[in-house]
């Protein structure tokens, strides 16, 4: 834990003075002030993360951690447990959801097992395994603490790396069949919200599966009592290696200053423990769609987040990052494309007619 | 009106047979069928418009009509009438908002003067000038229902060339001060919906004049009292020519059986005078965002559009068309690269699982 707290406190808040210009850029140009809403929010952001009031994010990277959760044998699952390592092999292949999405945009797809329980023959995968599959935390805590904590490090130091490889912009994206179970589970526990309010059909069950999974979230909550205020220990207890891996991935984003973009319900329950050891993590990081998996709405409520994307999607993956990547391009677009007042051969009276005037609220 | 009548005679349905065979297609991809959510319609709506299963926008572009409206001069603009010329010569130099996205996506802008009442310099922009802005429908008809046929058969050709020209896709947006006030004058005529409720502060205006704004839309529907079965009247009475045109290019679109997008509040009304016009151009417009204007709600509900988009943007211009063109080729790069359930090594008792029953839905 004093090993985490020193990596906690390399995390710096954003730039005041960078956005602060970055607003003052955003008032120069030719446009009603606001008129381009969450995008003038979206270019802020970024200055106060890079530091600069002009970015363009390059290099676009979805980290994909991958890795199985024992919790599947009480026959909660959309799908058996082999089709973690089959759609871990497959994203390297880029024949995925998310992955023909990311190769269509030029994203790069990394894909980290940090716990896939079935063989494959994959080279591209990174591995990073730091079990076979958690435990049935309807039995047993998930994982043991320093386990999880081997999780974290791993997806810490994965973000870490590709950010000094050169990634401008990061997504935290997931394979691992059980885990909207874990996550409901860890939101759960981080929040109090019943479980029942929280968990959903992931990729779709039958009503019997659905009763028996509200009833796993349940069982396992009690039996193990997770420490709200300690997201280690409810990561270890009721996670997964996939989940910790992942909020471990969000933190070394921010230690490194780049926006990091959360897919849907498990990536943001995963932003979310990040968010709970170091509030100031959540200022990097961007939501993207608005899942349709039950609990999303709550772990995004709880971040701030507010999704810039309605598609009604639950495929998981990262599958909302390479669009997200495309949304943050525009805000840069916009910020270091337009003409300011001064280019745009606007005559003056209208410049001082939308400036300093409080005239534009609907 | 023969002419009309003659030219919507020209637009056909989707094609049911190619939306059937996406549909299949769709199910054979791996994934939980409907995961991708509106990434899946979208690509099967395409199908319906081209007739191919397999669809690649390569070739997407703005079709912006440019107009002014004799309606400023009551005071309800939140810019001078310049402001229309100068920002139509900045669309062509892609520094506007919409432009520079647009620059950045790789999408080509097309600025059409059907009515731009002070003079410009710029060769890019096509002029198709039908008036020099149109009257005040404060005291008298916009424009003529002679006028109002000529900018919708402008948009319409404008359209058709381009599509003819290669476009695989439009989107249409609009330039012309004032124009918030038309579109709330032709929304409300069009549905009866109480005035107050459709007008909004545009680019942003003051209490004052937002209350002048909407007294000037009751006051010219009182006036005039347009025929809403005739959206032609409508358009001549309380419209625009930059309305009138847009509404001509979603028509023209659809007879061409191109996808076309919606920007916007202006732009949604434009299309809801196309759909009024021929109900079967509603399938081919697909929405982009929604928009923080009052009205756009309205006018999206009526076209049952639900927009991708929550930016809380109202600059209009057509900004909403870059990124919901990146929207759609998610939708095609989903579609067209990801592995089918035989292809994807996924073991058959999954695909077993998974298909023919229904439990998929949260």
């Amino acid at each position: 834990m004093d090993e985490l707290r020193a990596l906690l406190e390399t995390i710096r808040p954003l730039d005041a003075g960078a956005m602060e210009a970055a607003r003052a850029w955003q008032a120069r140009l030719a446009k009603p002030p606001g008129s381009l809403g969450k995008l003038e929010d979206i270019a802020v952001r970024l200055a106060g993360i890079t530091g600069r009031v002009h970015n363009t994010l390059r290099d676009k990277r979805i980290l994909v951690f991958c890795g199985d959760n024992g919790v599947v044998e009480e026959g909660i699952g959309s799908a058996p447990r082999t089709v973690t390592a089959a759609q871990a092999v497959n994203m390297t292949r880029y024949c995925t959801g998310m992955s023909a999405m990311a190769r269509y945009f030029g994203d790069r797809v990394v894909v980290v097992d940090v716990g896939i329980a079935d063989p494959y023959d994959c080279p591209e995968i990174l591995c990073r395994k730091i079990a076979s599959g958690t435990r049935n935390l309807c039995r047993e805590p998930a994982m043991t603490r320093q386990e999880t904590m081997q999780a974290i490090r791993t997806g810490w130091e994965t973000a870490v790396e590709n950010a000094q490889d050169g990634a401008d912009v990061l997504g935290i994206g997931e394979m691992g069949i059980g885990n909207t179970t874990t996550s409901a589970a860890v939101l759960s526990a981080l929040t109090g919200l019943d479980p029942a309010e929280v968990t959903g059909r992931g990729g779709g069950i039958t009503d019997e599966s659905f009763a028996r999974k509200k009833e796993v979230v349940a069982r396992a909550l009690a039996l193990h009592r997770p420490r709200r205020e300690d997201p280690v220990d409810v990561l270890s207890k009721v996670g997964g290696l996939d989940l910790a891996a992942m909020c471990g991935a969000f933190l070394g984003a921010a230690a490194e200053r780049r926006p990091v973009v959360a897919d849907g319900f498990i990536s943001v329950v995963a932003a979310l423990c990040a968010a709970r050891l170091c509030p100031a993590v959540g200022e990097y990081v961007f939501g993207s769609h608005a899942s349709f998996e039950r609990g999303y709405a709550a772990a995004a409520a709880e971040l701030k987040l507010e999704p810039w994307l309605r598609l009604d999607m639950r495929l998981g993956e990262g599958s909302g990052c390479p669009l997200a990547f495309e949304v943050m391009d525009a805000a840069c677009a916009a910020a270091n494309g337009m003409a300011t007042f001064e280019g745009a051969a606007i005559d003056d009276g209208y410049l001082d007619a939308i400036r300093g005037k409080d005239c534009f609220t609907v």
